[in-house]
């Protein structure tokens, strides 16, 4: 494993970049959120899982599939970036649970939080929402989630996870829709209309649909999925709605030798993409569209600004609403707050909707008033969401900024740039690596290992190592760190992957 | 509000049934549970929400649609069946947050569950339980969940809500046809097959179907919201699959008096039923039926075990899996664990599938080996589930068990079954109640009204007499306690209804 010298030394190789090297340590100290974190890794056993791991796995397996565990982990023992499993490895977690924890494991701030009097009595009295909300709920909404409400969007729908998040999103951009054709909200539903989608067919069920990219993930529900298009082995024999798919731009790297060849891609995409708003207007017409600011479990693909802003325009141009997936992406971890900013949207061209789910704890959908529906229950569950992972949000929310996270992921992301640039042109990575992307995203780097059995292999190995890391699409590798993650945790990150890039 | 004297009056005025009256205080006191739980509703404001209520409502509006909040609450200061609004009303809460409270508001036993370790730290380091499950997983499972496994059944995927447990067993079955279909789980998909999947076409994407019946209610996300029924304002303006709907008997109440009606309607409706699963084999085959053993938001709509049994045995006969939907009614209210219980199945015709959520906190599908998808990720998602529930459900099955709450339901059901025949065949209800039912069913009973306008009236006057009590279908009252409602509370509801009644 590297030592903080070595790092230094990678550092001062230079990178192609010409900006100075961040100084991310000057900003924030994960001591303050995490006072007695693990200074390294700790492998100790041969393989990863260990034998007890093993054991704990075939035991759930007897009640639930069991081959697609990682390692079953110690969640009492973990401790801010590292994760602790059944046989006491200790390893850098740079995965997150699925980029889902924000700040690390067991925070004393947000241990104390859940002690709470207040947090217990939210987690033992759930109530039914949009019924019988506590008297508390302005408030902690006020005071939380609402204060990272997306530019433009004052309203916020709850939802207990990201894929049920994006269906109100389609739901709501359906009746909205439909509610346009008629003209305005006071006209009546038609007895032909309720009398047909109770039989689930047109008119009252009608034939509109949701535009989606290539590659792009919205969830696993028979909506969400429609809308998925990440991997077969996600959408096999589940039967989905005829909904069409634009192509996302398959860019070139590094980003600044193919400058005129990505243009001519995302030109080629949003022609096509807009052929198809075109097109399906005599058929299925597109109610939404929905877009990720990063296609994260597709394969970790972006697209420039420009590209972005020009979906969003075109979909208004085209009458379709616009929702940005930032289940993903949200909080922080591209280093803005939420993804999109970087976009450059003006006033007036804010999306319609913003989702968001996983580091946020709670799940739910941030939107404009002109897409309530009309009348009462027609968005409408049990539930609506979770009353304690909102007072989480609001805890976590409130760490985030008083520690100043957001910019300090930037600048650790910087400086993981620079790093991996000089570490990915060396001769240690030639043949292995490419495709080195995601700079200027914060800390959610990727790259693309040489066959997913490379891919696959480089994983097991960095686990073997003391790294939890993650993969996506065909052959990536995607960093997913926490927010407290830091110089002295990117130190032993790059070393690393050095380590096992020469191994392999 | 009728004295505990009155109650006993109607009892001994006697009831159409020969059993003898119920001595439910014997077996179970909230007192062990509750210990200092209200004796009887206190009303303070006029109107029910009062003005704190409506200011509380009016900013939540301002964020979220309000329009339908019932009222409130204080969660703090509720306990037991009575739940504190936002005014200091306190009312007897027959609807339990749309039937998901258990035990009852602050139960003692569970705040003190809820600042343990265990939980604190299963609430701040959610993990993505498919990859990452703790190393208490298993243990979780088989001290709490498994121990109420419905029988036959002793797999179980856990999700975060009905809506995703119906969903997840609509995947299974949709996966295990395909496997039929195929031959064995070792045949390999075609690249046909997952080329058109990403497309969302046939063969990739199945032309199957889920049947369900009139008047059914399954959820509201895009698949379960397909097989939902209830009412034009749940579906209308949502694409939705073209999948059948079978009818559900229109029983005629009371039962003694229309058995050979009754019986001609559920043969009709089983008719009708193996017609279109038969029928839809050239069309969009049934891969799966759904059905609630009451069907509840739809109206509260009862059949025999018979006809139940014979859903069940017909869809073997064709092929299709068998869901049973018990988000409502299981967890002991209907005077079972799970409701199909009554139903008498034999060995091997167990359903494929039982879902739960609501009442149990955790969410999930119980089923069998058979339906665990053949490959990995393929019934996958970040969460899976949220442990702090599963926690929470293990300690209420306790409760649930050592306080013999199932048969305490079952014996306040009769109670309340025999009072209520009392009442609704005296005059002050001619005219006003049909349809009681429920009789067998707990404390699940419910009746109709003589019009959704009187209906809502009712629910008004009942608000505003100290009781909080639900509707479902078009003008139903239906009722939904707790299962530490007891005695002392049947006299309150029971006194209070009649009282309304009288002033409608």
């Amino acid at each position: 494993m590297l030592a903080r010298s070595t790092i230094r030394a990678l550092r001062t190789r230079g990178s192609a970049s010409p900006r100075p090297l961040p100084q991310a340590s000057r900003a924030f100290s994960s001591l303050d959120l995490i006072p007695d974190e693990p200074v390294r890794p700790s492998v100790v056993t041969d393989k990863v899982p260990g034998p007890k791991g093993v054991a704990a796995s075939a035991e759930i397996d007897a009640i639930q599939d069991a081959r697609t565990h990682v390692v079953v982990p110690n969640y009492e023992l973990s401790k801010g970036n590292y994760l602790v499993d059944a046989d006491g490895n200790v390893l850098l977690d740079v995965f997150a649970q699925i980029s889902s924890i924000a700040l690390g494991y067991n925070v004393p701030a947000l241990l104390e939080m859940a002690r709470s009097d207040e947090f217990v009595k939210a987690a033992m009295n759930r109530p039914a929402l949009g019924s019988f909300p506590p008297i508390q709920w302005a408030s902690w909404l006020k005071t939380g989630l609402l204060t990272v409400a997306p530019k433009g969007l004052d309203q916020l729908v709850t939802t207990l996870c990201g894929s049920s998040a994006n269906e109100t999103a389609f739901k709501c951009s359906f009746m909205a829709y439909r509610q346009r054709e008629r003209g305005s909200p006071e006209v009546a539903f038609t007895k032909e209309e309720m009398d047909s989608c109770m039989l689930n067919h047109s008119p009252g069920s009608p034939q509109l649909s949701v535009l989606s990219f290539k590659s792009g993930f919205h969830g696993r529900l028979f909506g969400s999925l429609s809308a998925t298009r990440s991997k077969a082995i996600h959408k096999i024999d589940i039967p989905a709605f005829d909904w069409p798919c634009a192509p996302f731009p398959e860019l070139r790297y590094p980003l600044s030798e193919y400058v005129a060849e990505n243009e001519a891609e995302e030109k080629r995409c949003l022609e096509e993409y807009e052929q198809i708003l075109t097109e399906s207007k005599t058929t299925r017409p597109v109610a939404a569209v929905i877009i990720e600011p990063i296609l994260s479990e597709g394969g970790d693909k972006h697209a420039s600004n420009s590209f972005f802003r020009s979906l969003r325009l075109i979909a208004k141009k085209h009458g379709a609403f616009f929702i940005v997936d930032e289940v993903q992406t949200g909080v922080g971890a591209t280093g803005t707050f939420w993804a999109h900013e970087k976009w450059g949207l003006q006033e007036g061209e804010e999306p319609d909707f913003v989702t968001f789910s996983k580091k946020m704890q709670a799940a739910g959908v941030f939107h404009k008033k002109e897409t309530r529906p009309n009348a009462p229950y027609r968005n409408y569950n049990t539930w609506m969401g979770d009353p304690i992972r909102i007072l989480q949000a609001r805890e976590m929310l409130k760490l985030i900024k008083e520690n100043d996270l957001v910019s300090h992921t930037a600048q650790t992301g910087a400086l993981l740039t620079s790093s991996f640039e000089s570490l990915f042109t060396s001769s240690g990575a030639a043949g292995k690596v490419s495709n080195f992307r995601g700079q200027g995203e914060g800390t959610y780097l990727a790259w693309d290992m040489a066959s997913p059995q490379m891919r696959d292999h480089f994983l097991g190995k960095m686990r073997l190592n003391g790294v939890q890391i993650g993969g996506c699409g065909e052959q990536a590798v995607r960093l997913r760190p926490m927010l407290t993650f830091g110089e002295k945790h990117a130190e032993v990150l790059v070393g690393t992957v050095e380590k096992v890039l020469t191994e392999l």
